[in-house]
């Protein structure tokens, strides 16, 4: 057993059957002087320190003064397996080039399927790797990460091995951007759907299709979701990033588990996703990147949309494996309060990934995921800009 | 000796006599596969690996391969001396009150200086001791740090005694709020000049000024200027924060070493900025965290100013030590380059700090400071967003 006692404060979630929405959003619960308690991979007990029981047999325990605990945080939307960097282009861009030059100039999306396709199985499997090991380290204890820089057969399904062996959750964005060999997006799909959706379903839990102006139109990112749904797989979609462009509509009418993105969501947008089951997954480290507008955050909650936050981490708009400057951003952007963004990258986090029975809250019965902030305060979390507020992560009851 | 051998890259700014401005602030000179000796506390030699001559005597050797070597990165602007949290605030803040409000509403600056005051000397040791280790991580090797939360005679004393022994560089903030137990900012100025000043400017290098709507006036802060430079102090000014306030015309007049803040800057005071030899400190981490206009820091680069980066880590409005974010909010937020933001807070900053003799470059005779990063391009910096991309530093010849 594991046992990490006088924490100074733990901050978990209420759970509920649905992602958390509303005034339910920032209701935070918060124990004083705490414990967990962890028994193998899962959460036996959580409590007042005055409450903890005798406990017998062997039991490590973790001196918790000077921490708080909260669940370990849960990045529902990265880009981890890639090759090579955009360091380049973004030092081009801090000089003035809009994302969409950069992209339509030879760089952007394209410049990275080159490099991930010159990385190899190995190449791959060691950046995502590196990636995981960075995420643990920034409190991220369940990552979704993509395919989508291969486009090719075999780079999107070395893509999706290399994520699950990392422990990540894998998702096809097989229709991230037409590759260079095929002519068209039409033609493209063709392809994807028949040669590489086979296989692809077998490594991912969900499809992800990328829905705005110079990659896949609406009426596209329709007919290959619902082939991927055919084949099993749970829908996701990029949308309204830079333009509104239908995703919305199509995410409800689909059932996808989420709508990511909505930097560019207007007033009906937030309406229709706020009368449907599909979580909205916000990411402000991207808008910040690009220096691009923030989606409208406060709106989407106002209005009772499910909302959720992730990195976006990928090489060209989001270089940002970190939940932590994620949620200072939140607060500081987008005016979400430090429970509701705590809400977001954990219990709805892990509604977008399916998993809301096993992880985003520090209860009995869930996995032992949780994150310890060196902070006498667990907003912190949120507070302490670039901060390392993160002293170490226990990830399936294990300390790392 | 100390030798750091095969980095990938070293990056360091030019050296000359002045800050550098225009296009020079650009000039990065990069050597790849690199070395730097170290001799006692200075820089002996740096130079490419196939350049490195042959080495007498007890060399510690540090493989540097796969990092980076910058110059240790220098604050020049934080307010490290301080008591308690202002975490409350800021989750108010991020449910929409503006920082002004809340200082109107008694938060704000004279709540830190009530936790200050109660701090006492041992906490306010230990507090400025803290924050330096959290800098150090960070891959600051010097800091500037001001006093301003005691705003009576020994918590003043205390506070820059604290950063002294910390080993930061003192500045007398004695101008940096009305405490509550004077009826105006004259009356106060009364006080702190005749009883704080003699005192402070034994234990200061400089002195600096809020000249700003609710805390000091133009004509208040020239006061103050004025008797702090007769003390033998150099003289620094917080000015255009929330709206232009005459800071810069009276830092021109009375060779300030800096003006810091100018989100509100406007054309003529960036054309008088420009003319000068007064370094504008930007600040872009406390626009992020109040969620404020930026600083015009791409115009300011053009008409030629001298600026430098800092974070303005304190606990109300810039809870950050982080440069690396800033230099990330530099290039995404403000369009400086990552060469110009590596400039802006070393060889820049360690000007405002009248040290550019010995800090703020790689070069022989230099401080043996430097910030070492886990990444395969020094521009991760500025790229990896939030990231920990600091793996170590050198302070003072001594690896950290």
């Amino acid at each position: 057993m594991l046992l990490l006692r006088d924490l100074t404060q733990l901050a978990t979630p209420a759970g509920i059957d649905a992602p958390l929405r509303g005034s339910a959003l920032g209701e935070v619960e918060v124990i004083e002087d705490a414990f967990v308690l962890c028994e193998g991979a899962a959460i036996a007990a959580v409590g007042r320190m005055r409450d903890l029981p005798a406990l017998d047999g062997d039991v490590h325990e973790v001196d918790g003064s000077g921490m708080c605990a909260v669940p370990g945080l849960v990045d529902c939307h990265t880009h981890a397996a890639f090759g090579g960097s955009r360091v380049d282009e973004f030092s081009l861009r801090a000089g003035g080039a809009s994302y969409e030059e950069l992209h339509a100039a030879g760089g952007g999306i394209l410049s990275t399927v080159r490099a991930t396709r010159e990385a190899g199985d190995d190449g791959l499997r060691a950046a995502v790797e590196r990636h995981r090991s960075w995420m643990l380290r920034a409190g991220t204890t369940t990552f979704e990460a993509k395919s989508g820089y291969g486009l090719d057969r075999d780079t999107e399904l070395s893509s999706l091995r290399a994520i699950r062996e990392a422990g990540g959750i894998p998702t096809w964005l097989g229709a991230h951007a037409v590759p260079p060999e095929f002519a068209d997006a039409d033609t493209y799909l063709d392809f994807a759907l028949a040669d590489v959706l086979p296989e692809a379903a077998k490594l991912a839990e969900a499809a992800d299709v990328f829905l705005e102006r110079g990659a896949f139109d609406a009426t596209q990112a329709r007919r290959y979701l619902e082939a991927c749904r055919d084949a099993g797989l749970a829908l996701r979609l990029h949308g309204d990033q830079f333009t509104e462009s239908g995703a919305i509509p199509l995410a409800v009418e689909l059932s996808a588990r989420s709508v990511d993105h909505l930097e560019a969501t207007g007033e009906d947008g937030i309406r229709t996703l706020a009368s449907s089951d599909v979580v909205g997954v916000l990411l402000p480290a991207s808008a910040l990147f690009l220096d691009r507008p923030m989606p409208p955050a406060r709106a989407l909650v106002e209005a009772g949309a499910a909302v959720a936050l992730a990195t976006d981490f990928n090489p060209g708009s989001a270089f940002c494996e970190s939940l932590p400057l994620v949620c200072s951003l939140a607060a500081t952007q987008v005016h979400l309060s430090p429970a509701e963004a705590l809400a977001a990258c954990t219990v709805n986090a892990a509604h977008v990934l399916g998993r809301a029975d096993r992880i985003g809250r520090l209860a009995p019965g869930y996995r032992a995921d949780i994150t310890l902030l060196d902070a006498p305060d667990w907003r912190y979390l949120a507070y302490h800009l670039g901060g390392r507020v993160v002293a170490g992560v226990v990830a399936g009851g294990e300390l790392r």
